[in-house]
C-alpha cells in the first residue's frame, strides 16, 4: 500500500525537525518538507535548511520562492495604507506567515498531498494563520500539528531526535529572532513582562553609523521606485537597499503590544528600519499630494486592512475591495522625500513632487492670499457657523 | 453720545497694537483689550502686555486666566483621545485659540460690548476660529477685523502707530514663534517650502541634556497624576514639569503638514516635548489596559475629535457626545509608564498597572497556555474560517 | 454525599424538559430551573412553565423578572441608536438572550450552583450567547449542554421523557415562534430557502384593522414617554401600548438575512410592530433636533452597538463607552411624532419639538433667507472649492 | 466690438426665462441656453424648452443628452452603495444637478464662453452645486446668478418679461415638482412645516393598481440587468421599466429631512418608486452573496459617498477611490430578486443567485450542522470569550 503524503512547513528549527521524524516514523507518512521564502532567508540559509530536511528523512524538500508575490500582494498595500499596527508595528513577520501558508497549501494541492503539517504551538497567532488559510483553500486536506497537540518539551524532542539518529545544535537562544523582509521580531524574557523593554544587544542590528546622513526615497504611484536616485524595478531589492542604509542607525526599533487573535495581550520587540522609514516617507508625501478626505479615508481603510492582515483574515473578500480603494488613492503619490538619518531616529526634511498641492497659484498658508478675499472667508465662516448658530439659538448654551 | 465699546483680543504684537489705535482714533470706539491666557504666557509677560495695551490707549485691559479651563475642556480630552493630527501634531496652538475666542466673547457679553475685534489675517485658520466662535456664542455682536480687511503692510502699521505717538520694537523675527501650554509652533521661510525643514536653531528649546534619563509618568483614569512619583493635583503644573524635563532633550520636534480650514495645505514646525511624551506614554498604557475594540473605537473618535477641534468645530454638539465616550474609556487607564529620554528621542520601557490585561491567569503569549486546549483553538479557527470557507466553496478562488 | 446543583435555563419546551429529567436521572444533579422573563411571557405562561418544571422533577423553580433591567440596559440604547440590524431587524429575541443569560448565571452564583445548563443546539447563535456570558461572569461554573452534545432527535427526547413518566404535547409546530418584548421571530420551511418568504398566516399577529389611524409618540431625551398623549413612566408598558395599536395593522413584518456568529448565513422572519414604529419615529425626531454630524456618528456607533449586541458581545467594555455617547446624544431628543398607520405600513407625518432646528430665525430652505447674503454663500462656496480647485489645477481633470 | 458669450443653464421656468432677457438686454451678452437632460425630460418637453429659449432671444440653444453618462457615473454607484440619504432619500434630483453642472460648464468651455449663468436662489443647495462645479472645472469663467443676486419677486420677473415682449403662463403651482430619472421631488406648504406631510394628491404618480403583483429584478455584478425576465442592455430603459410598473402602486413616497450644504435643515417630499425598489432588491441580494465585513464596509463607504454626492463634492478625488471599492464589491452581486408589490408598499420575497452563501454544504442555520462539531463551537466560544474573561478577572464586574 502506498504511503500517505504530508507537506510540512519546515523551518529547520527544533519543532519542525521533530515533526519530520515523528510523521515519518510514528505516523507512516512520506514527508515532503517545504519552506516558503518571503525574503527572510538568503540562498545559503535555504541550502542549510534543505540539507537538514533531507538528513531528517524528508522524501523531498521544496524551496518556494515567493518574495515577489509577497511584495506584490502584501507589502505594496501595507505601504499604500501606511500600515502600522497600533501605530507602531509594521506587521513584519505576521504578514509573511499568511503568504507562507498560501504557498505551502498550494504546493500540497499541486503534489496531491493527503495532509499538511506545521509546527506552531497552541498559544500564539501563527497556528490560526496556518490552520485558517489551509482550511479555506483546501478544506479536504487534513491538518496535522504534532507540536501543538502533544505539548512536548524541548528536551523530549531533542531526545527523540537523538534516539532516531539525528543530532544538531538546538540550544535555546536567549532571544528568539524571526527575520523577515519587512522586519525582524525579537522575543525574550523582557517581552513577557509589561514593565521591561529589550536591551540594545537583543536586536540583530547594532548602531554602527555616526552623525547624520541624508537619504532620498522616491515613489512612483505609491511604490518605492528609487533610493538616493538609484532606480529599482525590483522592489524587494529597493527595500533591502533602504534596510542596509538605515539599519546602521539602529532605526525602527520598538515594542509591539498587541491583541492576539486568541484574545490575550502579547508583547514582541521588533526592528524594522526599512519599513519604518519607507512608511514615514510615503505618508509625508501623501500629506502633500492627497486631499484631506483621501487621507482620512485611507487611514480608515489602512487601519482595518492591517488589522485583518495581522489576524489571518487576508483571504476575506473585503480585503480585495480595500486593495482597490488603496490602489486608486495612489494615482498621484509620486515624488521624492528627503530624510535625515541619525542614531536611533530620523527627521523628515521635505518633499518634491509634481503633484504637491502646496505648489499652486491659489494661496499660501499664513502669508498671502491670491484666490479669495476677506469677504469670501467671512461668508464661508458665516455659512459654516449656520447649524451651530441655530443649535445654540434653539437650545441655549451647553455647560 | 456714549462711545461704542469694542473688546479686542490683544496679544501685544504689531497687528493688534495697530488695532487699538485704529479702532480708537478712526472708528471712535472705546477699546477694551483682553488677553485670554491658556498657559502660554507667564506673569511677567502678561504684565508687559497690559502695559502696552494701556499705553496704546485701551480704556481698560483684562487678563483672562483660563489655563485650568483649557486643561479641563481640551487638553484632558486630547490626552484621552491620543490626539495627534495627521499622526504627528498635538494641535498645540490651534486648540488654544478656540478657548481664547470663547473667553473673549464671554467677556464681551459680560461688559456689554457692541463689537469684538481680532487681528487675524485672511489666509489662515485663526480668523475662522475667532469668527465662528464669536458668531455662535453672540450672533448679535459685530465682528471687526481691520488687519484682514485692510490688508496693510507692516511698514504701514508701524508708521501709523508712530504718527499716533506709539513706538515699540516691531522688528520682524526670522522665525515666528507661538508659545502655548500644549506646544509651540514655529514658522519661517522653510515652512513655506515643501522641500525644507526648520534648522535646529529655529526652535525655542535647545538640546542641553546628555546621555539618557528615566522618566516615570503616572496616570489616574487617563489623567496625568504624577511625574517621577511626585503627585500633582494641578494638572497644568504636571504638564509643565514634564515639559521642563523633556524639552532639555529636544524631544517632540516635527513638521505639521496640514489641510487648513480654508482648503489649502499649510506647513508649520512645532516643538511639544510634554504633549508628545505624555500622549506616547498614555497610549502605551492603554495598549495594556483597554480591549482591542476599545482601542479601535477610541482611535476613530479621537481622530475626528482632533480634526474638529483643529477646524474650529469645538462647539459642535457631537463633540460633547464624543467627550462622554472618551471619558468612559478611561475608567481603567490608571498606572505608571517608564520612559527613557535621550537626545531627540525616547524609548517607552514598560507599564505597571493594576488593570494590565497581561497580568492574569489565563495565558501568556507565545509561551504557555493555561486557559484553553489545542482543540479549543482548532475549534475556534474552524468556526472563524466558516464564512470564507463557504465563500471560496461557492465562488472558487480569486486571482 | 450532597448532590451537585445545576441551574437550568428552562423554557418549558422539549429540549429543556428533557434536560431536567436527564440531568436529574442520569447525571445525578439537583436541577434548579430558572426562567428569565424579559417581557415575552405573561403571568399565566410563567405559571405553566413553573408547573412543568416541578412536574419534571426540578427541586426548585425560579422566575427571574428582568423586564425593567432589559429595557434599561438594552432597549433604551437600541432606541437611542436606532438599531436595526442590516437595516431591518430590531434585534428582537437575540438581545433578550443576553439578559436571560446574565440573569441565569447571576442566579447560579447566588445559590452557589456547581453548574449551569442550557438547551441550545449546536447550529445557532444562542449557544454562543449563553456560553460566552456564563464563562465571562462565572469562569469557574461548569457549562452543561446535553441537547448540543448528544445531538438527540425529538423522538428520542419524547420517548425518554415518556419512559421516565412525563408526557406532554410536544407536537412540532409548522412555524417556530419566539415571542419577546422587542419583537417575535418566526422560523419555518420558507426561512430555510433563499427564494421564499413566510406566508401571512405564519405570523402571530394578523391584520385586523382597516383604513388609517393616527398615532402620536412622544419622546423625552430619547425615551418613549407618551403614546397618544398618555404619559408612561413604565417604559415597558409604553412599548406594549404601541404594540397593541400597531400590530393590528400587521406592521413591522420582515425577513432578516444575517451573518450568524458562527459564520453561516441565516434567515429568520420577524414581526415587531412596536420596535419598527418606535425607531422610525425616534429617528425622524432626531433628523429635526440633531446636527448632521451627531446623526452621522450616532449611526456609526449604533450600527456597531447593534452588531455586538447581536453577536453576544454585550459585555465588551467598548459597549459601555458607546452607551455613554449614545446617551449624551439624546439630550435634546424630546418631542412628539405623528404617524399614520395603515395595513402593512405607515407614514411619518411630522414632528413637534422645542428643539426642532427647523424652527428658527436663521433661514428657511428653498424659500427665504434671512441670516446670510448671496455674497456669503458665494464666499462659502469659493472657499469650499479651494482644495479641489487646487487639485484640478495641479493634476488636470480626471477621466 | 464682439458681444460676450454667456452659457445659461436653462429650464424654461420663470427664473431662467428672466435671465435670458436680462442678460441679453441689460448686460449685453449673447445668451447660449443649454439644458442638460439626465433623464427627467422627454423629447417633447425638450422641444418646448428649446422653443421658449429661442423665443426669449437666446442666440443658440443646446440640448445636452447625458442620460447614459449620469447612469454610468452616478446611478450605478448609488445602487452599488445602496445609497439612501438619511436612510430614506435616493438623492434623486440633487445627484442630477451635479452632472447637469458638469455638462453645462464643459459646453461653456467648448464654445469659448466668457461666462456661465444659472437661476438658483440663495437659500438652497443647487447654487452650491453649480458654483462649486463651475469653479473647479473652469476657474477662469465668470459665474453670473441674477436671481440670487437681485432677490427679485415673481411679479417683478413676470412684469419685466412682459415689458420686453415675452408672455407665458408662469402661474405658481401649489406644489413645485422636480422630475428626474432617479426620482421626483415635491415641495409645498407642508414641506415648510415640521409637523405636516404632503397629501396624496401632491405626488405626480397616483395609486392606480390594485391587489398584489410580482416583480422580478435581475442583477449582473450589481447592475440591474433584467426586469421580469426581459434583459436590458440600456440601463436607463431598465430603470424606466421598473418605474412604470412600481409607480402604479404609489411606492417610494417619503419625506426627506436633510441638512443642507448651507447648514440649515430642509424638508422635501419625493416619490421614487424605481430607486426604492431597485435598491431594496439589490441590498437583499447582497445580504446573500457578500460576507459580513463586505456589507459593513460597503455601508460605511456608501453612506459617505451619498453624503458627498448630495453635498456637491462629487469631484473630490476620494470619490474616485470609493467608486473603485464599491465596484470591486459587486463582483458576485449577480442573481434575481423576487418582490411582491402592493399599494404603498412591497415585500421582498427572496433571492436566487449562484453566489448565494446560504447554498452550501457547510451548515444550515438553526437546523443541522455538518461542518463542525459541538466541541468546535465550544472551543470557538471559549477563545472568543478570552479577552473579556481576562478583563472581568482583572477589573471585576462593571455595574
Amino acid at each position: 500500500m502506498e504511503r500517505k503524503k504530508v507537506v510540512l512547513a519546515f523551518s529547520g528549527g527544533l519543532d519542525t525537525s521533530f515533526c519530520v521524524k515523528y510523521l515519518t516514523e510514528e505516523k507512516g507518512y512520506d514527508v515532503y518538507t517545504a519552506i516558503a521564502n518571503t525574503g527572510g532567508f538568503n540562498a545559503e540559509e535555504l541550502k542549510v535548511i534543505e540539507q537538514k530536511a533531507l538528513a531528517l528523512g524528508a522524501v523531498r524538500h521544496a524551496t518556494l520562492d515567493i518574495e515577489q508575490t509577497y511584495y506584490e500582494k502584501s507589502i505594496r498595500f501595507m505601504v499604500y495604507g501606511n500600515v502600522l499596527r497600533n501605530g507602531t508595528y509594521p506587521i513584519s513577520v505576521s504578514s509573511e506567515r499568511i503568504f507562507q501558508a498560501i504557498a505551502t497549501i498550494n504546493y500540497a494541492k499541486e503534489i496531491g498531498a493527503d495532509a499538511v503539517a506545521h509546527g506552531s504551538t497552541g498559544a500564539g497567532n501563527d497556528q490560526v494563520r496556518f490552520d485558517l488559510t489551509f482550511q479555506i483553500l483546501a478544506p479536504n486536506i487534513e491538518i496535522i500539528t504534532p507540536t501543538r497537540d502533544m505539548g512536548l518539551t524541548r528536551e523530549y524532542e531533542i531526545n527523540y531526535l537523538k534516539e532516531h539518529g539525528y543530532e544538531a545544535d538546538f540550544t535555546k537562544l536567549e532571544y528568539s529572532i524571526n527575520k523577515g523582509l519587512w522586519g525582524t521580531s525579537v522575543g525574550g524574557k523582557e517581552t513577557l513582562d509589561s514593565k521591561l523593554t529589550l536591551p540594545n544587544e537583543a536586536y540583530p542590528s547594532q548602531l554602527v553609523a555616526e552623525g547624520e546622513e541624508t537619504l532620498k526615497l522616491s515613489f512612483e504611484k505609491g511604490e518605492l521606485s528609487a533610493v538616493n536616485g538609484q532606480v529599482y524595478t525590483d522592489k524587494v531589492a529597493a527595500i533591502r537597499a533602504v534596510e542596509a542604509i538605515a539599519s546602521r542607525f539602529a532605526i525602527g526599533r520598538d515594542m509591539h503590544i498587541g491583541d492576539t487573535i486568541v484574545g490575550i495581550k502579547g508583547r514582541v520587540g521588533f526592528e524594522a528600519a526599512a519599513p519604518i522609514i519607507i512608511i514615514a516617507a510615503h505618508k509625508m508625501l501623501e500629506k502633500h499630494v492627497l486631499t484631506k478626505w483621501q487621507q482620512y479615508w485611507k487611514e480608515q481603510i489602512g487601519t482595518w486592512y492591517g488589522m485583518f492582515l495581522h489576524e489571518a483574515q487576508y483571504l476575506e473578500p473585503v480585503m480585495r475591495d480595500m486593495e482597490k480603494m488603496l490602489e486608486s488613492s495612489q494615482r498621484n503619490v509620486t515624488g521624492t522625500v528627503e530624510i535625515i538619518l541619525r542614531p536611533y531616529g530620523y527627521t523628515l526634511v521635505g518633499v518634491d513632487s509634481p503633484h504637491d498641492l502646496m505648489n499652486n497659484d491659489f494661496g499660501e498658508y499664513g502669508e498671502v492670499m491670491k484666490a479669495w478675499t476677506p469677504d469670501d472667508v467671512k461668508g464661508f465662516t458665516k455659512i459654516l457657523a449656520n447649524q451651530m448658530k441655530i443649535y445654540f439659538n434653539v437650545n441655549g448654551e451647553e455647560d
